[in-house]
């Protein structure tokens, strides 16, 4: 980044006062410049950074400069030394974990709320973005094809939107754990769990946190396509509830992490109903008269039911009690933006209200004060850029970008399944595909060695980066699509390394 | 905002694809000159706004677009729509609460990073945030004059990081709460955790969340000048004991919400020594050789240690488990970014560390991956925007801003103190004063009317916002300072308007 003269001296010079606005405004201006550059040629960096630990640290100062210095040099230092190291999340080659992706009017949107600053803790401390989100996470709601009895609101990430939805759990089994806690007491029964072994790990530590323990996370094995079996959780419930512990909550997937496969939610939600008709009966010394709790992780598949034919993902879900999804991981959202939606709002903020006198606020009418949803007070304007996102592209926009991502991840598993020794591993209901090299006659053990070798050749290309996964013991490489950025060239770029790293 | 030309077309109907860079950098540049305009005239917006309860909502449409909106009319609504919802936190009058604000060059920072939209969950996911974020913490801490033997990293909000240093106090209790949970289980004491009256209520929604419960929560009565009392401390801990609860940790606050006193830190470790050292001769049945974790919330205060001459508020601190400081509230950084230190990084991996196949990565040498140090697997690049703060304004420039407001908040305390019919309510260690109108002769509940009517009249003139708090039940107003555009003629318009208020 070329130099900018005078205005741009060092902030530390200037008294008791920020940077001059107009060195704010030339800087701000060559940021917004070499943006649009990144944006436009948004290959030019290798996907994964090519650094080995340390390479960083190494050329970073070991203290703080004592004077302010100019932009100019941090901005240099940016691009000399920070961008080397980084891993570009926003390169279209990105196949890796789930791509995501800062669209324009997203960054746009964290580029305002960045300069209003405000903290969404109360309504009064800035009523448009409370208003704002409440607003656009009911959009998103219509968007997704849900019923109106949602109560959505915004959280920093799904592993806190999950954990929240398993403390609402806690709380609606009404065992007065706010109160008592939940350590020392001889009245409380073992709290359990369920989701399926191919749940997100942000489950386990959820209930971690919570204090319900990671043992009394029961994984339910899944069955041949990777989703929930209910009948193994019917199961499972009805042996926990035999040895007098608690099925407090079931969390199921729509869109599970390794294979984006769909546990069947509305089967689930079967299996909780015979267990409220039933489950007392079976221990009535268990003192709750709450059923489970049913929590969706459409973290990232949840998307997808923007795009009117595929709504089905999202079948059974208004059937459940809290449900997350998250803009910031397939709805071109900046990270980070995760929704919560709750039924039961009431619920959640018996688990979590707490307003000590110095955030009392009398209002002419009444009013919904965000932190009281959850643990943390401090809250981003963050419906500022969702808010952007789904007006800039529209519903229409946004369906046809997400059934452009299915689209390719099809046509990407065709011809996986059209090469000879590769195969396509799972079903592809989404924008992510697990595959591998797999000629005939070769060992698992030397099956993940080569697949391992190939996905490290196809890494250092610098043009596309995968991530893998292992599926019944089997290691399994995986290409998941949501990058807006990414056309069909790069995922046949994908395919082409692939196919030559194998050679 | 002016309108832009063709390119400023609906992102919608551009296919599959993100809106043209070309029309990024223009609204990117339109938006620049709108947030010059903004910082160089921060007081064209009332600081507190003036809307009703659903104003906002009501200005907003239903339900979503379905076709996507041209950029000009998303940012005139903007203007028109969303603004006027504003309560202005970067406004130099903002005086509530604790003042916080966003510098020109953490805005640069926070444009930067939701460009690259960096998921900094792992290492390998972007090394030079990883490594950044570890360098510039201990960038903080030396500047903070703490020992070399911290190891920090980055959450959202203090909140989060108190929960934290909670459930790392929990792990190094040695009971096993990770995998087998609290509930139902015979062999664990009831768990405690001690603050002072005055401690934030972060200390109690995390004793909440991870199911100590609410009561377990002991707040320890402050002295005359609102610091805990150790002696209590000493008391409570003993008493616990006697009745066979495990004392877990204790929280001594650096800059209390209300008054910002300060907990006699060395003392409080004293206590805690004491408490090893005897504690569990007291109850042998404990099962745990572990002392109570002492965490330091200096959420707030903590930021004053930059100023050499104010080191000493940070006195005993070393001598803690962890510590809690927040760049964003007077560190100029835009919010979110709160800075934990543990002394002990290995049991916070303990008590949080899970990792799943498709998140293990090989690399050459050991490298940190952030997601092990708590719940959230979504990392922003949140350092990025610190580290320029910390290079913009070096050592000096930060201690000199810290030092103004202080200065600053003597001064307008001394106003106070010599007007007839006001007072003063607590020392004022850094930049915040709590005072009261109090002519004699007048009833406590006659008082907080009066008070709460000058409150009132004060806020809704737009130029300053203020806040109150109760001490001891007494009704009493806040003034805090720490808007970096904060000047001496802000302080005295507060000033002017306060006693206007009264007459």
């Amino acid at each position: 980044m070329t130099e900018v003269g005078e205005r741009g001296s060092a902030a530390g010079g200037r008294g008791s006062a920020d940077l001059a606005p107009e060195a704010f405004v030339e800087y701000g201006k060559r940021l917004v410049e070499w943006i649009g550059e990144f944006l436009a040629n948004p290959e030019r960096y290798p996907v994964l950074a090519r650094v080995k630990p340390g390479d960083i640290a190494a050329s970073l100062p070991l203290s703080p400069p004592a004077r302010g210095e100019r932009l100019d040099a941090i901005l240099a230092d940016f691009e000399t030394k920070i961008l080397p190291g980084i891993t570009h999340w926003n390169h279209p080659g990105f196949f890796a974990y789930f791509s995501i992706s800062a669209s324009a009017p997203g960054i746009l949107g964290e580029l305002l709320a960045s300069a209003l600053n405000v903290n969404a803790m109360l309504w009064r401390t800035s009523p448009a973005a409370t208003e704002l989100e409440l607003r656009a996470l009911d959009w998103l709601r219509q968007l997704l094809g849900l019923a109106d009895d949602w109560h959505g609101h915004i959280n920093d990430t799904a592993s806190i939107s999950t954990m929240l939805a398993l403390a609402a759990a806690r709380e609606a089994a009404g065992l007065d754990v706010r109160e008592r806690g939940m350590a020392g007491r001889g009245d409380l029964p073992v709290l359990r769990v369920y989701c399926s072994e191919h749940a997100h790990s942000s489950v386990d530590k959820g209930a971690i946190t919570l204090g319900i323990g990671h043992e009394n996370v029961v994984h339910v094995a899944a069955d041949g396509e990777f989703r929930m079996r209910p009948d193994l959780l019917r199961e499972a419930i009805a042996a926990d509830l035999a040895r007098g512990m608690l099925p407090l909550a079931v969390v199921a997937t729509v869109g599970t992490t390794s294979t984006t496969s769909i546990d069947p939610v509305r089967e689930i939600a079967g299996v909780i109903r015979e267990v409220a008709a039933t489950g007392s009966g079976a221990n009535p010394e268990l003192r709750t008269s709450a059923r489970p709790w049913l929590h969706i992780d459409g973290a990232y598949g949840g998307t997808a039911a923007v795009v009117p034919e595929m709504r089905g993902v999202l079948d059974g879900v208004d059937l459940a009690d809290s449900f997350v999804v998250n803009p910031h991981k397939w709805l071109f959202t900046p990270i980070d933006c995760s929704a919560l939606y709750v039924k039961r709002p009431e619920i959640l903020k018996r688990a979590f209200s707490l307003v000590p006198e110095y955030l009392v606020t009398r209002e002419a009418a009444p009013v919904e004060n965000l932190m009281d949803y959850g643990v943390q007070l401090g809250r981003r304007f963050r419906a500022l850029k969702l808010w952007m996102v789904i007006r800039a592209f529209g519903a229409e926009g946004l369906a046809e970008r997400i059934r452009a991502h299915c689209a390719l991840a099809r046509t990407f598993a065709g011809w996986v399944e059209a090469a000879r020794c590769w195969e396509v591993v799972a079903p592809v209901p989404f924008s992510t595909v697990c595959f591998r090299y797999a000629p005939e006659g070769v060992s698992e053990r030397n099956l993940e060695t080569i697949n391992t070798r190939i996905l490290d050749r196809v890494n250092d290309s610098g043009s596309v980066f995968l991530s893998h996964t292992k599926l019944n013991g089997r290691y399994v490489l995986r290409l998941a699509i949501g990058n807006i950025r990414t056309e069909e060239r790069h995922v046949a770029q994908a395919w082409r390394l692939l196919r030559e790293a194998a050679a």
